[in-house]
């Protein structure tokens, strides 16, 4: 049997999937199980895991899932040879999806309440439209990348309100924002939708997202198409998917919603899920964004962002926006929490306000699991280096 | 010899590639020599045309393209045997490219004033930033159809400024943009931006987009991250991918820009290409927007795109925004045509604002092509079908 360290973040009741190499070899699909990366490929002798992304297999569907998750729970119970069960400090991760098309909601009362007061001083924090739908924008799918990927400081255009002109440099304002991100397995055709308690069927899993932020790039572009330049140049995700079905004990009622939502957003179940996050700025915890907190549910965004008949697809992730919780340490973007920059944050002794050349943030997140363990999503790390 | 008839569009100076299939075989790359698809596998013995995506081909670089298109020339300059050509009536046209990114600018000065004027009438049309940068946004990969697919209505959420909360229902202003699209061959590295010179080696060609657009749907949701559901249910593409190997001829300078632009959208050389389009509404000539009024060219869209170090892939697709020109006659949307619906057109004795179940719209375009010739880039059609 694998030895599983007591606590573990990694036990039974978590099983998440990954793509792993080891020194020489090509990547393929493994779960992680305690300290240990299970070769699913090798212990199992099918061929869907022998590739380098999950897509393969999430397309075969949740009652395959359900009986993969079984079979590893066999496995792993047992005796499981040597040879397929590598040390997870010796496997290099990669991005364990084919990103197919890159979604990005704004669905935290709190964030986009702050957001709104500081991008938009003289107006009201939440626009007419934010309680009556999930609020979204597609991102750029190709620069979706896993933790661990240096985040180069991107450039552009900024203009200062004190400006009258842009002009081009490396962003001065570069931020992060500590999301969760969903991966729809199994996708639709053009011309339907998902009801929206398709979602437990549809979505494979769930990871870690760091959506880094060129917010001075973006405060000048955004208007009126949106974050574009701002946004584009690396989001980042942690490399283990934890199955949907691993958190079954972490759905929650969400908040309640006033306007009541219109039909197709309305949830028979709920899932709200009660994920808590953890940001490190440089080894220093800065925030605890609890995912409990976010007005729409993950299913009303399947729901909502497939009800104009736009396909799915396997390989699909879309993300929650930045998680931000009612109190200040519990905001999941810096501009957030140090207000626009206005209230720097000491860490470890020096002055932050916005990421610095050779800053590194983690993100991390637990929830609770079957049988009152908790689980782990891992982490999502990245470390800032100067523009080119 | 393929026989070419007088005039065609399709000739020699063209050579737009496509992937086709007959009954009974998968698809394929072809090029199209008047009205004759040439298989290109089959004729050249090469494994890479023996795909359903020109990604591969387009992913072998700039140098490769002019020894192919060289090779095309001379094998139907000659004698071209029977079981290679297949009559283009008889072929099915499939997507051409596994679209990576899609992307869409918003580049036309006289869309944009008449979009402004029309969606925030109380302001100046034009963003502060508008003349400093090509605003884009992204959109969704997924829903790139080819030309053909049947548009299912969307539904979604809308709110007409007399009400006062939104009801969910089929989009009650369904429009068009007839826009062109640029296909990226060859791609750049996270953290490297593509210099505004090199649009001419690294982009593969140009096709018809039509970029449906639920106004009223968009006119809800879009402030303040942008277009969604507005348009995210279906992007239609012509077939045939015109080379920019055979535009040469069309280049010409863009309008002049005012303020100067900053230094990455400096081109040393014009990208303003000089094509005509023409938009079709059940059969009824409506408007010709003309390419060459844009103010962005598309080399500055893609330095612009990358200059934050995005990536970029093979198989991003950008678009260039709605194309409209100075006249009423040349705007390519139906909300700038009929002025938010409030100066309906006549199609064919019947009254038009927006669209109705059943309209078909088709939009072609031609351009200069070498030796006083002239090239086309066939068309982008599709039909309304009721909403779901």
């Amino acid at each position: 049997m694998i030895d599983i360290p007591d606590g573990s973040l990694f036990g039974l009741t978590n099983l998440p999937y990954g793509v792993f190499s080891t020194p020489g070899t090509e990547p393929r699909v493994g779960v992680r199980v305690g300290d240990s990366v299970v070769d699913l490929a090798a212990a199992l002798g099918d061929e869907v895991f022998a590739q380098p992304a999950l897509n393969a297999f999430m397309a075969q569907g949740h009652d395959r899932w359900v009986q993969v998750r079984q079979q590893i729970t066999e496995l792993v119970s047992g005796e499981v040879p040597d040879e397929v069960v590598h040390p997870v400090a010796e496997v290099r991760m990669h991005l364990p999806i084919e990103v197919a098309d890159y979604v990005d909601f704004y669905a935290s009362e709190h964030h986009a309440s702050n957001l709104g007061r500081l991008f938009r001083p003289d107006s009201e924090p939440l626009m007419p439209n934010w309680k009556h739908l999930p609020v979204a924008y597609h991102g750029r799918g190709g620069t979706v990348v896993v933790s661990g990927t240096d985040i180069v400081r991107p450039s552009g255009q900024r203009k200062a309100p004190s400006e009258d002109t842009p002009t081009f440099g490396p962003c001065r304002r570069l931020d992060i924002e500590a999301e969760l991100g969903f991966i729809v397995g199994t996708g639709s055709d053009l011309g339907t939708s998902v009801p929206v308690d398709e979602f437990g069927t549809r979505v494979f899993g769930a990871v870690l997202v760091n959506d880094w932020s060129a917010r001075d790039i973006q405060a000048w572009e955004y208007v009126p198409l949106g974050p574009f330049l701002g946004k584009s140049f690396a989001t980042s995700i942690s490399p283990w998917v934890v199955p949907l079905l691993a958190l079954e004990e972490a759905r929650v009622e969400i908040p309640p919603q006033s306007p009541e939502p219109l039909q197709y957003l309305k949830e028979s179940e709920p899932w709200g899920l009660d994920v808590e996050l953890a940001v490190s700025w440089n080894g220093h915890e800065v925030s605890r964004p609890p995912y409990r907190e976010m007005y729409w549910s993950p299913a009303q965004m399947l729901a909502h962002m497939t009800v104009n008949g736009a396909t799915s697809r396997t390989g699909d992730l879309y993300a929650s926006g930045t998680i931000s919780g009612p109190e200040k340490d519990q905001r999941g973007a810096f501009i957030e929490l140090t207000w626009g920059g206005k209230e720097p944050l000491s860490i470890g002794g020096e002055e932050r306000t916005f990421l610095e050349d050779g800053d590194e943030v983690a993100i991390t997140a637990t929830a609770p699991g079957a049988g009152g363990t908790r689980i782990g999503f891992g982490e999502v790390t990245g470390r800032i280096l100067p523009a080119t």
